[in-house]
């Protein structure tokens, strides 16, 4: 795969999306914002070209997105990521990575916890619901929407990517590559999911115990 | 709390073991190697006195260091980490801090694979072999023990700290920090023992993938 795959954002007007797709166009990459909503992701696009004085995103709805793109980011809320890979299971084409960014919480008496699921993690639940020959990467769970979408500051964490597929898993590394100051780290097969999406409520915990909404991950020693 | 707890090594003649004893010693702390043999005890005391270059290291039986730390390194392989504590069980101070750095796994196969608990984590296992007043605190277990053994390379990461006891997990803090080129994490309760075993684990596979032995941790935007 060259470097020019087309990216896109299924479900891309909220704050990953959005936060993803500045940092992809800021590094000179071109986006595609999808929502159900054509308007929306119009919308979207234009306020992001404003931000960062450049053309390179544009919006579409999401069916039109899936069906130019072969890396798309799953970037809706959770509780929405299974309905919609179902709604458009049919429209991928062959051999796309689906990079989930998406961590299965909920909020329960102002605390926030990880659904239990029966397929370990979220990613492998959401896996069920793609069609053969789609493979689903689980990348930038540990990264937080607000370090994400504050794009003046630089990521300056490492990624941690997971896949069953290693050349689906190489595919979104290099793409992952693109954004200068992060560095994707191979995590493992799917089942790390599990792992990163602790990490991710581990890190809320340290945010909220030490008053930052900061805190990410970097390897040391690699 | 002062800074002068005595810090012993329950099993503190393994590689963790010596590895945190001679981190502490060149950090100017007092520490006890326990075993269940003082010849092995004291000899390994005495090699690390030749390597250090200084006499904060005494080594002792396992019973008569628990009599007097406060603050007592769980240093054993997790299978034996559990016998060893219902050994001592009434030998303990009250409100002594024990500080689990072991990690549930088990090698199948050429591989490394977490041992599944009821409990949901071996801290949370091995909490239940402890007398009351006596607390159990997570920490270092995603600090590789290679890395804590080659005592000239700086930790240079994060030490992710858990438990249910605010105190202790203050008490463990406090103590970690007198090693300067680590920080204390909060980590939570100790139900994320869970994560950083699990965390611990994914280590293990990136070192592998990345043939590197030095993986670990640190928490970026703290």
């Amino acid at each position: 795969m060259s470097t020019t795959a087309r990216i896109g954002f299924l479900g891309g007007t909220g704050i990953e999306g959005k936060g993803l797709a500045l940092r992809f166009a800021k590094a000179g990459v071109a986006v595609v914002i999808g929502s159900r909503s054509l308007e929306r992701a119009q919308a979207v696009a234009r306020a992001l070209h404003q931000q960062l004085g450049s053309e390179l995103i544009t919006g579409t709805e999401n069916r039109e997105m899936i069906s130019a793109c072969e890396i798309i980011f799953l970037t809706v809320p959770f509780e929405q990521a299974a309905t919609a890979l179902d709604t458009y299971r049919d429209g991928f084409r062959p051999e796309t990575v689906v990079v989930d960014v998406t961590v299965p919480v909920r909020f329960a008496g102002g605390r926030v916890e990880l659904l239990s699921l029966p397929e370990g993690s979220g990613s492998q639940s959401l896996a069920k619901h793609l069609a053969e020959g789609v493979h689903l990467v689980g990348a930038f769970k540990t990264v937080p929407s607000h370090v994400l979408a504050d794009f003046d500051v630089p990521l300056d964490c490492d990624v941690f990517v997971c896949g069953d597929s290693q050349p689906a898993k190489a595919r979104a590394m290099e793409v992952i590559r693109l954004i200068p100051d992060v560095r994707p780290v191979d995590a493992g097969g799917l089942e790390a999911a599990g792992t990163l999406e602790r990490m991710t409520l581990m890190a809320v915990g340290i945010n909220r115990r030490y008053e930052i909404k900061t805190a990410r991950f970097r390897v040391v020693g690699l």
